[in-house]
C-alpha cells in the first residue's frame, strides 16, 4: 500500500560521525549521549546503534530506559530528571540506571525506598546506581541552591550512595545573555570543590564553545544530531557534523500563477509575475513548521535523482498536509520530484531559523505518520 | 512502570456533540468530517466512534481508509488529495472509497487504470467509487482553474463516472483578505453551474460565517475538535464547542527566585520580586508551543482535584522536556499538583494565539511519546 510520498530517512552513520566528532574536540572524555525526547526525534534504536562507542546515554522515561536495555544497552543509562515517583526506584535497580536528584523530595522517596528494601536490593542499589546531584546555578528550572545541595549531598553519602554532580547551563549558545556559563561553572565548582564524586555540565554549546566546562564527562545534545546549538548554522559549519535525519517527499500538483495572483490561506504570498508554484506533500502535521515564511528554502532535486537540484524558495504559509513552492527557475520539477525539506542537502538550521524555532523542535516534532526508514 | 506524568486524554463525547452542533448549524446537511492527519492528533479510532453519525468521514493516507473499514466504518471515505500513484486505485476499489480529482494526472492515471481493469472492476469502481473534481477558486494549491474544470468533467462523465464538485476556501477565517469566500464561491457556482453532481466547499469557518456556501455536503474539521478557524477563543466561544482533547501534567519542581533572578534558556523571564516558580512535566517535545510567551495561560489544579484550580503564567522559555510557570499566587501548589496545559479548563486557543500559532498546529503536533486515554 503506498502512502503519502513524505519519509524521515535516520543516517546511523552520521550520527555516530557526531558523535567521533564530539569525542575529538573533548580529548576523548566519557560522554551521556543524550537520547531523551526518543532520541530527538531519530528513534532510541538507531541512536543507540549509532552511539556504542558513547560511555552513557541520557534520557527521561523509565520506560525508554527499559527499551533500551531490551535493545541491549550494556552502558550506563542516567535518568535525567531522575524518578517521578518513589516506586520507580525499583525500576531504577532492575534496569541499572543512574539518577538525577534535583529536588528534596527526590530525597525523602530515596530514604523511604531505601528503608523497606532487603540488605540485598539495597547493596545493589549503592553499588549499581550512582546519584547525579543537580545544581542550579543559575537557570532557576531544576536543581539545589548552593546552601541545600551540601546538605543533601551529606545526607546521601551518609546512606552510603556514590554521589555525582551535575548542572546545566541557560546561555551556553549566547555570549550576550546572563547568567554567563562562566558565572555558571564558578558556582557549580565552588559548590563541589570540597566533596568526591564527577563533575559534568557541558552540553553541546559548551562542548563547543567552552572548553573549560568539559569537566569530567560531557553531555552532547543538539550536536549528535547534526544541527547548531544557537539555531545557526554557520555556527556550526566549520565543525563538520553531519545531518541526522533527511526529511523528504514529492511533488504531488502545480499551479501556474498570473502577477496578482495569490497562495493558500490567508493569502500571504502574491505573486509579482508569472509564477510556477509546486504543491508538495508536507505540512504542519508532518512536523514542518507552519511558521516558516516565504523564501524558508526548500531543495528540489530530479526525478530520480535528488542530489542533482536546487534550493527554492516557500510561498504562503504552510498548511497541515501541504505547502508550496516556487519553481519558476527549475523547469526540471515536475510531478513526483523529490524533495528535501531538511537533511543532508537542506540543513535543519536553516529552515528552523526563518521560522523563529530551532533545529531541536523540528526534529522532535517529526510527526508519527512519517514513515521513518533507519539507514 | 510509571510514566512522566503527562498524558492526553481524549473526549470522545465533546467530538460528539460538536458533530451534532455542526449538524445543528447546517440544517443536518451531510458531512464529511475531517479526520486527516491522525484525526488532528485525537486519533482515528475515538474519532470514528465519536462521528458515526457523519455520512462520510475525509481523509488522506490510504492506509488510514483501510485503517477506517478495519475499524468498522461503513460510512463513506473520502480520499481529499485523491491517489498519489496510479496503483493506489486498486485501494480506491478495495475500500470503496470517493477520491478527489485535483489535477490532470490524475485523470490520466486514472483512464490508464481503467484501461487495464477487467469489467467487474470497472463496473465497480464507476458506482462505488464518485469522484469529487477540484476547483482551484483562487486558493491556488489543489485544484484545476475553470477552463481546464469543465474539460476534466467532461472526460470523467464520458467514461461513466460519478462526479461531484468541491473547492476549497483560502480566507474563510478572515474577511479582511482576498480572495473573500464569497469571491471564491462565485467562481465555483459559475464553474459548476450546468453541471451535476453535488458541491461541496465549507469548512468549519464556512460552516460558521458562510451559511450561503454551506452546499450539499460541509466538510467540518477544526471545530469537531473544539478549536477555533480563526485561531480566536472569543470567534467560537457562542458555538458552545467542547475540547477534544485534555493535555494534562504534573509539577514536578518548584524554585525560589529572588528579584533579578533569571528562568531557563535565554534567561527570557526575569523575576521583579521573591516569586515561587513551578516546573510542570511537559516541553516542546511533548508538542507544547517552543514558542508560548511570559504569560500564556497554564491552569494549576489542586492534589487530588484538577477542577479546583486557577490560570497562572508561563515564564521563561519552554524547554525540551519542562517548562516553568509563577505560582505565587497560588499557595496550593506542590509536588504532584495536576495541571491542565490545554483543554476543557484551558481552551487550546488561548495557547495557541500567544504561541502565534493555532489549535490546528497544536493538536496536529501532540508528541507520540505523550500517553493517550480515550474516555
Amino acid at each position: 500500500m503506498k502512502h503519502r510520498p513524505i519519509k524521515a530517512s535516520i543516517l546511523t552513520q552520521n550520527l555516530s560521525h557526531n558523535l567521533s566528532r564530539v569525542k575529538k574536540m573533548t580529548n576523548s572524555l566519557p560522554t551521556w549521549a543524550v537520547v531523551k525526547a526518543n532520541a530527538y526525534g531519530h528513534g532510541l534504536k538507531p541512536a543507540l546503534t549509532a552511539f556504542h562507542d558513547s560511555e552513557g546515554v541520557a534520557l527521561l522515561d523509565m520506560e525508554h530506559a527499559s527499551l533500551a536495555r531490551e535493545l541491549g544497552w550494556l552502558g550506563r543509562i542516567l535518568l535525567l530528571e531522575g524518578v517521578f515517583t518513589e516506586n520507580d526506584l525499583d525500576d531504577v535497580v532492575n534496569f541499572s540506571c543512574e539518577i538525577v536528584i534535583h529536588h528534596e523530595h527526590q530525597v525523602t522517596w530515596l530514604i523511604q525506598w531505601l528503608g523497606r528494601q532487603n540488605s540485598q536490593i539495597v547493596t545493589k542499589f549503592l553499588a549499581d546506581c550512582p546519584i547525579w546531584l543537580k545544581l542550579n546555578s543559575g537557570m532557576n528550572r531544576l536543581g539545589f541552591k548552593s546552601a541545600q545541595y551540601g546538605v543533601s549531598y551529606e545526607i546521601l553519602k551518609q546512606m552510603g550512595c556514590t554521589v555525582h554532580h551535575l548542572t546545566h547551563f541557560a546561555n551556553a549558545d549566547d555570549p550576550q545573555v546572563l547568567p554567563s556559563v562562566e558565572d555558571q561553572w564558578e558556582i557549580f565548582s565552588k559548590a563541589t570543590q570540597y566533596v568526591e564524586g564527577l563533575k559534568s555540565g557541558a552540553n553541546s554549546a559548551a562542548i563547543i564553545g567552552h572548553p573549560s566546562t568539559h569537566g569530567d564527562m560531557t553531555r552532547p545534545g543538539i550536536m549528535l544530531y547534526g544541527a547548531s546549538p544557537s539555531g545557526k548554522y554557520d555556527d556550526i559549519a566549520h565543525l563538520k557534523l553531519k545531518a541526522g535525519m533527511n526529511l523528504r517527499s514529492e511533488i504531488i500538483a502545480f499551479q501556474e500563477l498570473q502577477a496578482g495572483d495569490t497562495v493558500g490561506y490567508g493569502s500571504q504570498y502574491q505573486a509579482q509575475k508569472n509564477t510556477r508554484i509546486a504543491v508538495i506533500a508536507c505540512g504542519y502535521a508532518d512536523g514542518y513548521p507552519r511558521s516558516a515564511p516565504n523564501g524558508t528554502p526548500v531543495w528540489i532535486g530530479k526525478l530520480g535523482n535528488i542530489l542533482d537540484g536546487q534550493i527554492a524558495p516557500l510561498v504562503g504559509r504552510v498548511s497541515m498536509d501541504m505547502m508550496m513552492v516556487d519553481v519558476s527557475n527549475i523547469p526540471y520539477a515536475q510531478i513526483g520530484s523529490p524533495v528535501e525539506l531538511w537533511g543532508e542537502l537542506n540543513p535543519i538550521d536553516n529552515v528552523a531559523f526563518p521560522a523563529k524555532t530551532v533545529g531541536y523542535e523540528l526534529m522532535c516534532g517529526l510527526a508519527n505518520r512519517v514513515k521513518q526508514e533507519i539507514l
